[in-house]
């Protein structure tokens, strides 16, 4: 028999030590002690409802189960590697504050069920905390879309300058990503919240439950409706991780703008000291390291959606304990997450916009090379040989290193002479911008709009 | 200037032949021609209705168009790698049917907007198709349930035999399973169905478009907020390849249990002959191929996954060519989630299950040990002791090779002294499946009920 | 200016503390102090070799270094997260300690070469402690395979019978898949072990090092060619956690089989307890833990490698912070696969082999029907008609439930009349296997060859 | 029975149609034809001096495959999906052609053992074309480092300005990556060349067959050492996705510096115009499509690595039908991997260095910062009060927009009296590039011996 283990009857020979170092879990799990309490009172508390327990009992656990908490809550628990996990720490505890009766809390009850009913309860706890950091950044966001809606900056597609936008325009395209993941992290609590307990093992329990008022006492939502998925499904864990890779991914690609608008090659924006740090050796340097660190996270993340993924692959029902490793991935994910967003409202809040450098390289490059085939169109020309002639005139402004605006009028008009003296007022990157005002357009009233609705959806969506 | 591209006009050199072997995407792209055509034809419509074609125009546009689908239809088209993709195809061969006008019909459009409202179009199809397989797969597991609602077999957890459960249960479990892959289907469905067109190549347009117009021409719910958002965007293919991954993970678990249960040495199911293939060398062998190879192609959609995410990370906004390689992944994602679904359909409504064998499984291995513990229970003894009591009283069964079920009374009672002659109703598989007939349980009224509420849903999420 | 820091002369502002909480390694990096220590004492004496430094201040520095590695040791070493990392904690230390002699050391060196170099160091090391754990587990396989040489259990392919095989070959398909871990990490440890040190921050320097001289001090192979790709460089990294993913993947395939095998389907295999846990609530069942975990763990380090190289994708040289983020994923590789493989020796080592078990199993389900194909290709039949007429008697064989070797002469001769009573002899299990005898065959004879020569190799890899 | 099928006499039902079609790999195996038939010789041949076939068998069936293969190059071969894949599309012609003795060949053989050995001569052979690309860009690598030795470029860290280096110092860090690259595929390549034949299914065979003849004959290096192994390993060719993976992540860096070099906002280079195209709305621009497209396929071959791993992961021995998922990614990595780096020797060498950008760009930024910093070393300050001093000096002249070179002696020597009039000449890029002449140094001498030495390697390592 082996001593002090939940399920030492059956078993001869104890377990190697080396063993049980390798098996335990509670380094990990422990941080669901508040989850498993709450879980295990609701569970009691229907017990005793459902006649399984006396009122007597009940209490006396749920004093028990409280009393518990609040030793963690204040470090003064001993966790015992030995107890393997969370759960039969809390449960050996209990037993030796309340004596004989804290035996009956398992009744109708597996660790199976109970473990998947701790980390849906964590992950629904987490996907709040997330979205209220998201959408703090989204706020961040607004307030300098707002504040740079008329704020000209090169329009980048192949990190070629494409067209001028607005830099106010460029954010709300950050804060549009970033409402995608808000959506899908709402859609995923909807499945993180439903409740496995009743499950059992594997197979339900003869003891006459009420799932729905344990359901109720928890807030879930719904109650899982199949004991064998409910106990062996990780899809919520992978929903989850999932949802912050995409998240992450955005935050990425914020990350890879920002260095390089931090570089003094672009110079576009400045990071606060506060958010960088320096060189050991090279004492001029003024590195990015949060955006930096941050794109590099990203990396993390994924890997961690590819290592649940490859978890789940292929396993038998119902519950199997290559589970157990489901937790460090998550809650990485969750810390990873959640740390990252919150560092990036404090940076975009301090955000330099160095608005003269931006302007200048909006109005270099040909940037506005396409608002010359539109006019060119509104003169008759055909899109596709418009196209061409200004494709033309461009080969021949860079042949003599002018922009196109340099280019008198006689010069423009031998490559279409439906050029008047009317083109060059296009040719302007704030003409240019200010042309583009219809919704999801870079003009600096479309901008306006946008934050205006945006921030309305913000308000709506919490 | 290079001939016959859609951009040659600024160039001096040609581009080198291998060169446009390694960009053209034509080969892959090709399959979006009907989404093209459609997309075009919207995007006419609107221009004629701004103002920004004639009615003429328009007709001639419309009429071409819907020639070159015909035309591609029938397997007449002649597609060009140097003309690069499907866009150029198309317009190329529109300039050739209807001449000059063809050459307007990419006005306030850019191939970045045009690809990306493609591909979600195709994707709004894809997952249609998808869900509708996906729910032809659950209707068939639903009829099996139901046919194997009292049959019962051992349930396992970490492929030890752990409690009885009815076989009906099991394939509800897999039902529980692919009902979450629908609504996540459903769900990313929302967010494909955004229209980016009118963000151009990254900023809007100066002409005087309708976005809404196009967007309710063409079905889609909404329109993108943001056009450097518009164009950059790839979640809606991630989003989708991991609603395929996870599904097909789903699949993956089935499939191992197939293969498992199709083993002589478990011997539960036997695949029908039209689903297995042989040896080439072993006469006597009969595989199920279609299993394993299911479970193999899981783990090629996680490769897409995982290859998207990196392909997005770490991006500058708006449009970069990178954003090319997101077909092969997403399309072979489809293909593969729907030819799986498709043939595990007619998989699972063909299967043999050996009753008799389930049956006597059901009955060995201890399966209903927790029963006695719950019986212990129920007189009056602690969970914790009970399990403990049976977790000997199993070791000495053990020890001489029998069931729980074949020691005499007495010898039970050696346990425990609670054990009365009542006992042995509890210790059949039988009984014990019976008892766990609470919502989510494996008793055989609580399968037939699930499958009767399982049916209502399936037919309300069409 | 920011106090403490290395770098604080350039900036205005102080770091954020939740800024210097998100940037801070040390947490992680910490554990590199010995190799961070090492490489330090290298580096001083080769700079006071090359009269950059005085024998006096080489001595102070290297003293200091000693006693930090003492207090660290020791445990008495107080780790300050806003110095940011191992290196600065180490130097701020050794300055406190030593006084102003103590600034020299980080001369001709910046923490992009130094931390390149102790991860080097650290890898170097963690390959020799992983290839000796897998030699370990190697030489319990081969124990085993000696051991069960003659054991005959069935092969399976598909997880159907296939060809009877010896339990002993199956232990050096196991060993076989180790070996090649082995060579994979021995390569890899030469290209870990290379330089990166007197690359600074990037460019090199301009004192007078003799890198050579560091890199015998330190024991590395060679020095790094290029000091640019020297700082930016994870590719060591990147490798050996492929290694690890690889020989994870083998372990998890020996789990899959582990799992399998324990279970009462199968019943090849009994673990020691020491291996196994319990149920909290099913009071007979023994669940083999170990190899679940083992196997679940595997998929953590496939994780950890998509991590690695989406990291490394697609950053400019030379070093980015993102870098910073390859630490956790490869110590977490490390000591994952190291403690797969420490527990799995002895597992393997304490295995109990069902003989009878497996013999029962390897004499069912037409293992021998290949033999029997065989047999008459060496009467003259083609090997296509023969595998055709074998084919069909075993068809005719299941429809009456019988064995092939249960069919009377007759019965068999009217499939072929090559058939004669010397048939019987091939269709046993021990003479199928026996047959198999060629260098890689299952023949007992074969196997004990095999282990004999794998035992030399063994001893020669070392 | 299945008719055509190698193994249809144990079946009564034929195979679906739909599933015929869902299990063929004849669409991908069918490009191992040329290994398959080598093999196929090989076999022959060894069953011949065995005694197994006579020589005329031997003669018909060797002359029968050449005719294969022959009909094969010319596209006359009708393949045929309802025989599955390559092996036995060209066993049923070898019938066909030659009548009943090619029912021969399948001798001592199986599928299982005849892919594996196809796939093996195949990527032995991929690995000799990748390496002779691999070393082809390596050598275009090396005559623009030996041309740009002197050009001078300021490199970065954190995508800041660090320290000047030579353009061809940073093209020698992307030839040192690929030499670790070229090393990887030879040790691949030795793992890879290791022959399975004689495996058979999975236990060997009990004819008297010579599987050191047949390695002979194919240009084996060794023979696989296990049956059961032989069969089930697809470390060979995770091992080369692997490698490629680790290449195309060293394509991805150096496409991203191209593409940021070749921005507007860099300027560093340009690329010819025969490997870039332009916008079809944009006229002026000209897009790094090939360093795009580059780095986006990385992204596809760690989807590729992953999509192996996870296939691998968790399967029992020995052959399952997951296996056959194998080949795609296997095929695609070989592709990409192949293609992008014939693309890039032309990239490469067609580059436009713009040298006096690059120097204008050295020369900015504080660039010399720590050059300073080593001179006050050099005049007795210790390193980390140098860095101190440099760094309020570096924030000295921020304030005032001038350069550390700009500041007069007397404004320098306000933050140390160390300073003196020599300290200008360290201040130039040239002057702190030639100061970096150690081994792996940045310096132009330090360039051009690296030069010569890596051409020394290069011709070496073929």
């Amino acid at each position: 028999m082996t001593k002090g283990k939940l399920w030492g009857g059956r078993f001869d020979q104890p377990t190697d030590a080396r063993v049980a170092d390798f098996t335990a879990s509670v380094d990990v799990d422990r941080r669901l002690y508040r989850c498993d309490i709450q879980g295990s009172i609701a569970h009691v508390r229907m017990l005793a409802r459902a006649g399984v327990l006396s009122a007597a009992e009940r209490d006396a656990i749920v004093d028990g189960l409280q009393r518990i908490e609040a030793e963690i809550d204040a470090g003064r628990f001993v966790w015992k590697r030995e107890l393997e996990d969370v759960h039969s720490n809390i449960e050996a505890r209990l037993v030796e504050l309340i004596g004989e009766v804290g035996k009956k809390m398992h009744t109708a009850r597996s660790r199976n069920d109970q473990v998947a009913t701790d980390l849906r309860l964590y992950l629904r706890e987490g996907v709040d905390r997330l979205r209220a950091a998201l959408r703090a950044l989204q706020a961040a966001l607004l307030d300098v879309a707002e504040r740079e809606a008329d704020t000209l900056m090169p329009g980048f597609t192949h990190l070629q300058v494409a067209q001028p936008v607005t830099f106010g325009h460029h954010m709300l395209a950050w804060f549009e990503m970033l409402a995608r993941d808000d959506a899908r992290l709402r859609e995923a609590r909807a499945r993180i919240n439903v409740m496995p307990l009743g499950a059992a093992a594997l197979a339900g329990t003869g003891f006459p439950i009420d799932r729905s008022y344990t359901a109720e006492l928890l807030g879930f939502e719904g109650v899982a409706a199949n004991s064998l998925d409910a106990v062996s499904d990780r899809d919520f864990a992978i929903e989850f991780v999932g949802a912050c890779a995409l998240l992450m991914m955005h935050l990425s690609r914020m990350s890879e703008e920002l260095v390089l608008w931090s570089s003094p090659m672009f110079g576009f924006v400045e990071l606060a000291d506060a958010y960088c740090t320096g060189s050991s050796i090279m004492p001029q340097k003024k590195n990015p390291d949060v955006p930096e660190l941050v794109r590099g996270k990203s990396a993390i993340v994924q890997g961690h959606l590819t290592a649940l993924l490859a978890l789940m692959k292929g396993q038998p029902l119902a519950y199997n304990r290559d589970n157990q490793e489901d937790k460090r991935p998550v809650f990485d994910a969750l810390d990873t997450t959640l740390a990252c967003l919150e560092v990036y409202a404090g940076l975009v809040a301090t955000l330099a916009v160095k608005r003269e450098r931006l302007a200048a390289a909006a109005g270099a490059g040909y940037a506005t090379a396409t608002d010359l085939a539109d006019y060119l169109v509104r003169r008759g020309v055909a899109f596709r040989d418009a196209h061409e002639i200004v494709g033309r005139a461009v080969r021949h402004a860079l042949a003599s290193g002018r922009d196109l605006a340099a280019l008198p009028l006689e010069e423009l008009r031998t490559f279409s002479d439906r050029i008047g003296p009317d083109v060059y007022a296009q040719l302007t990157p704030a003409g240019s911008a200010a042309a583009r005002r219809h919704p999801g357009g870079t003009a600096p009233e479309a901008v306006r709009a946008a934050v205006a609705e945006a921030r309305q959806r913000l308000d709506g969506s919490g």
